[in-house]
Order: structure tokens, then C-alpha cells, then sequence
């Protein structure tokens, strides 16, 4: 049977990424290249307790269809989390989500048509562009330096080419680990405001600070943007539960986006995390993690600065999972990928971060996942592989 | 701040059905509206034990990332089941999607652009409808009797609009309860094998035959064709995970498609369903809530006989969770809801199952989820209500 695949599909092939981290799951590579964090931290016996009372209290509820908004006593447990991290909210305005990768794809339903205009950071967030791609938008590139985008360089963009909306991880981005200092954001907001222009924040790496100082988010500055976050990395992926934050107009057109798309996030793993943010100590996990990545970034940072030639230069984020190596402008990281795999050592080229525009010299690095030593033996043999390359 | 939405939203208002489920969830109502299972007869206590031997012998892998296509070991399982269903695969053939909705959203995804047609059973599913309209394709109805489509109506249809596929639910379809022959069915793939068709087949309820022989599904005929199933009538909904079926070509550009729209599914919900079907009598359990709806289907007949005036006709299904009741020409099912709701009984009109055209007279009646009695008192009243009402 010959498909007629619809145009959005014909040129797409799986991500790079994707088959890099089939490759990757092997045991002995030494892995840099996927998003995942440490397994080894993941509360399991706590996960494993809210479960045997969520499905012993709840019950049939926690296995039957709910509502596509979500459990209204995960969405208030949400809507204190949001207090933490100053975006004040109530939990009607909160939308459950199936991972925040599914809130991505909601919001380029609900906003993007053919060659609607896109702006990002470049590089951004690999997933974004595949999510937003779908619906076949142009993404425009904004000016960025070294905290994340530059405020002032909007307008002419906005006057432009009237953009949908700007999408940023403005707190240790992917796949840079850049952060857009309080006074970025304030300026950042207000030429927003002034242009009319949406900003979506995705904003999944926040709480694992490990130096510097807590920054609010920007939809604590201005609550009419779009707020993406996640269980993810605070708890645990495999649980897919996210969560969006949006004005109410948006929000309606989200939820019928989201009835189209799954119903609802599952009715068991929202009843477990419901659980097992009431039952279990989750900042005190939500700390050892922060302790753990801090140190693993430390032992990175450490073997990169006594290993790399002195062509290398690389991101020194205060948080999150990955930062950004540049070598010098004849690396071609692309090229030397599988050689990187022979010796067991994977990273992700810079090149599929980019939405528009090249980079062949440039990788990311994720330091969330292998030990420290492993971390250190791993960055020796990339650092051998491209001495030997030149 | 206004928004501006994407084309495909402008129109798009929440779907009365999850608008009257909202009101239909008040426990003093009886509700034939919903497609819930019963839940009472959930295997609780099995998906507890199920997910505490998941999270203890599986662990960590259970609540990380995983694959695209799913957990190599749940997608063995479908493997076995589909042997049962006379549908011979292998566990590679099998995608693992977030319920058979979003199986919907990545079909449209991966093969419908905006004007493309998509032939339909009028009225079909409605929450079909609202998967496939995201990608604003144009809904030609085909003709159907009282087993279903009409293959001879085929030839024409496909000359006229070269649709890219025709979506069927078979057996005990969605709203009507109709269930296609197996001479039929033989017609219908050989039909669509000659005009190059692409069916996809959508089978939720087929292991809840009440009476009459079991029938193989259209892809057990012809495995070219696209099957797509569910864990949530066989285990339960709130698990949110279902299957796709489909060619190799098709089938890694829904894996793309995927991955753009939420990475993969729940990982603790996969490792905790492997394991319920591994450890638990699924079998054993299917028997029960088959029998216990073929009673409730039974009461809500005899009730219907009992109590309907005489111009009211509705089928008499197989299986499956739905009959289809019409009235009179000139009874407006739509205009007397909320009477019935006051009457503190819930019925979907059958309007929205129409992808084109209309139905005033027609509703949908679900007889999973009320108990023997509620189901006859709950008729008794709209018999009354219509009887009024002329």
C-alpha cells in the first residue's frame, strides 16, 4: 500500500538525537548525549508507596477517564508549587499536560498555521522545533549573548514579521545552560508588553539551582504569558505529567486541543504524583538532586578545563542538566560523532539545535546522567578524540 | 494580551459532550451519556500489586524515558492478544500510543493535510471527528446500512475525492453498536485493496461480545490496513495507553509524530500494564465485565420495550458499551436534553456524531456504566420525558 503522507511529514526523517540515544542506552557508552537524569536518584520506593495508597484511598477514580484539565487536587498541589517560584496562580488556571513536550505540541496546535513565524533562541530546545515543526511554521533566529536573548532586538523582528510568539528557556537553557539575569527579564517583559508579543517559557530546569541566585520566572513579571513546566526532572519522566499556565482565552482553545489529542493525562500517574507530593519529603528530593548534579557539573567543568585543548571553550550554567562546548571553526562534530561512539563516548552535535543557520563546531553535553567518574573518563577520551582529529 | 489562533481553532467551541459529562458527573444522575466503563469492576487490587512488583522488580526504568515505540515487553504482550484477534504480528510491528485518541491525533498528523478528505461512517466517533478535524481535512460520509459500511459505495467516493483513508469502527461501532459481517468485511478490505484505499480500523470494543460469533478484525484480512486498540475497556482507561498497527512506512512517520507530540507514553503506566498482564487472570477479568455488560445491555433493551412509545426504534448490538435510539421526525433530542437533565438523567444527542449533515431525532445511549437498576429507572424516565414532550 502507497501512503499519500500529509506535506508537513514528507520530509522528516527521526531525529538524530533520537537514534543517537538507541545507540547510547548500550551500558558501557558513556553517555552525554540524551536529556535524562540520574535513575539512580529517582524515588522509587516513595513512588512505589503513593501508588499502593493512591490506588488503595483513591481507587477505581485514579484508573477511570477524568477530566482533560486534570485532578483538581494535583493542579492545587501545582498551584503551591507556583507559589514557590512567584508566578501566583490558582488551580483552575492549571493545565495538566502529558510531559511538557505534549504542552508543545498543544500550543503550536492552537497558535501556529503554515509559515506562521516562530522566534527562538538558536539553538534551542531540540523537541520545540520538532513539536512547533509539525505545524510548519518559519522560525526566525533572535539575537542572543551570553545571558539569552537580547531585549532590544525584538522590535525590529516583531515589525518584521509579526510572530506568533517568542518561545525561550530563559533559566539554564537548552542546550546552552545560559541564564537571563532579573534585570534581562525585566527589560524582556516590558518590550514584550510593548509589542504585543507572547512569550511561551518553558521552564523545566528551574529548581535544580546549584549556585547564584534563585531568579522569579518571567511570568512572575508579567502573568499573561504562557508558563511550561514539568514532574520531569523535579520527580520523575517516565511519569509524562507537565503542566501549562496560560491566560484564560488561550486556555480553553488548549484544553480542546487537549481532548483532541489524548483526553487527558493518566488518570494514575496524576494520583500517584498527587500522592506522593503529600506523603513524601519532595523537597528534600528535590535538594539531593541539586547536590548530586551540582557536583557532577563541578567534576565536568573540572575534566573539560584539564583536558581540552585550549580551541575549546564551553557554557558555565549555574543549574540544570547540559552546557554548550564550541570548538575551534574546522570541528565538524557531526563528522566526528562516530568516531566518538567507537571509543563509547556519546554527545549531541550542535547542528539539530539550530532551527536556521549552521553550526558545525559546537556539541552539548549532559552531566545529569553518568557518575563522576564516568564523567571524567568520558570527557579524557572525547578530549583525546579531538586532539587526535586535529 | 490577544492571541492570535491558529486557523484550525477560530471556530472550535469545548465539544457538548464533555460539557454535559461535566454535569453528568454529579453521582444523582444517571448518566447513559459518557463511554465510562464501570468502574466497580476495575481490577484494582491487581493494578496496585501490579504497579508495586513493577516498581520494585523493574525499579528506576520504570519511571525514566523511554522509547517512542514503548516497552519492548508490554509490546510483546499486544503481540500475544493480537494473535488472538486472527491479526498475526510481531512485537516491532506494535506502536504503543497514549490511548487509541492520541493514535487518532498521529494518523491525521502523518496523513492529512488541510482540504484532505477522510471518509467516514455518518455519524462515527465523536471524539474521531474532533482527532482528525485539528488538520481541517474535508468529512465525506459513506453510505451504511444496518451491518455498516456499504462496500459497493467505495468506488465512487474514491474517484470523486481520492480520500486519503476511509476511518471504520467494525464492531460494535461507535455510536450505533452496528458490527459489519465477516462476508462483509471480506468485501470491504477486497474492495479497498482494488482502489488503493487505506482503511483504519479502530476496534476498542471487540472483546466485549455479548452473543453471536466473534468476527476477525478488517486487518486480520488484509494487514496492509491500519488497526489501532486500547487497554481501556479491557483493563482501564485511566491508564491512557493504547496500540497502533501499521505498514513499516506509515508506521516511522507516526513514530516521529510521536515523539514531537509527547516523547513516548507513560513509562510507569507501560511497566505497570506488562506486569498486570503477566501476573493477573486478564482473561478471567475481560469474562466478567463482558458478562456483566451483556446483562446491563439486556435490562436497558427490555427497558427500552417496555417503556419507549412505539415510534422509537434502536439497535440491538452484539457488544460493545452503545446503542442508538431514534424517534420520531419530528422529536429534537438536542432541544430536550437539558429536560432530561433536570430529570437528572444524561443522553448525548446524536447531532454530534455527524461529521455532515444532521440528525435531530437520534441519541446515543451507554449501558456500561450505570447498574441494572439505575439503567431501568434512568429509562423509565426519558420514556416518560418524550411521552410528555409529544
Amino acid at each position: 500500500m502507497e501512503f499519500n503522507f500529509a506535506s508537513r511529514m514528507k520530509h522528516l526523517r527521526p531525529s538524530t538525537i533520537r537514534e543517537i540515544l538507541k545507540v547510547a542506552e548500550q551500558p558501557d557508552i558513556i553517555s552525554f548525549a540524551g536529556g535524562l537524569p540520574a535513575p539512580e536518584l529517582f524515588p522509587v520506593a516513595a513512588v512505589r508507596d503513593a501508588a499502593y495508597a493512591a490506588l488503595t484511598d483513591i481507587g477505581a477514580p485514579s484508573l477511570q477517564y477524568g477530566t482533560s484539565e486534570g485532578r483538581i487536587g494535583l493542579r492545587e498541589q501545582i498551584a503551591q508549587e507556583m507559589e514557590r517560584r512567584k508566578r501566583i496562580t490558582n488551580p483552575e488556571e492549571v493545565l495538566i499536560v502529558t510531559g511538557s513536550q505534549q504542552g508543545l505540541d498543544l500550543l503550536g496546535k492552537a497558535l501556529l498555521d503554515k509559515d506562521s513565524v516562530v522566534l527562538t533562541e538558536n539553538p534551542t530546545y531540540l523537541a520545540a522545533i520538532q513539536a512547533f515543526g509539525m505545524f510548519q511554521p518559519r522560525f526566525i533566529p533572535v539575537e542572543t549573548d551570553s545571558e539569552g536573548v537580547v531585549p532590544e532586538a525584538l522590535e525590529a523582528l516583531v515589525r518584521k514579521y509579526q510572530p506568533r510568539f517568542l518561545y525561550t528557556i530563559p533559566t539554564f537553557q537548552n542546550p546552552t545552560g545560559k541564564t537571563l539575569s532579573l534585570s534581562r527579564r525585566k527589560a524582556l517583559v516590558k518590550e514584550a508588553e510593548r509589542l504585543g508579543l507572547l512569550i511561551i517559557e518553558d521552564d523545566p530546569y528551574s529548581r535544580l539551582r546549584y549556585s547564584g541566585e534563585t531568579v522569579p520566572p518571567l511570568a512572575a513579571l508579567n502573568p499573561d504569558m504562557v508558563y511550561l513546566s514539568t514532574f520531569s526532572k523535579t520527580v520523575a519522566p517516565g511519569l509524562r505529567t507537565g503542566w501549562i499556565i496560560a491566560p484564560k482565552s488561550l486556555r480553553e482553545k488548549l484544553i480542546i486541543a487537549k481532548q483532541a489529542a489524548d483526553l487527558h493525562t493518566s488518570s494514575m500517574d496524576q494520583a500517584v504524583l498527587e500522592r506522593y507530593l503529600k506523603d513524601a519529603d519532595s523537597e528534600a528530593h528535590i535538594e539531593k538532586v541539586r547536590t548530586e548534579y551540582g557536583k557532577r557539573y563541578a567534576v565536568m567543568d573540572k575534566a573539560l578545563s584539564d583536558c581540552m585543548p585550549a580551541s575549546f571553550s564551553w557554557t558555565h550554567p549555574e543549574g540544570g542538566m547540559f552546557l554548550w562546548v564550541e570548538g575551534p571553526s574546522d570541528l565538524d562534530t557531526v563528522a566526528l560523532l562516530p568516531k566518538a561512539l567507537e571509543t563509547k563516548v556519546a554527545y549531541v552535535p550542535g547542528r539539530d539545535f539550530f532551527p536556521k543557520g549552521e553550526s558545525k563546531n559546537s556539541f552539548r553535553l549532559n552531566f545529569s546522567n553518568a557518575s563522576e567518574d564516568r564523567i571524567r573518563e568520558g570527557i579524557e577520551r572525547l578530549a583525546s578524540l579531538f586532539k587526535e582529529s586535529r
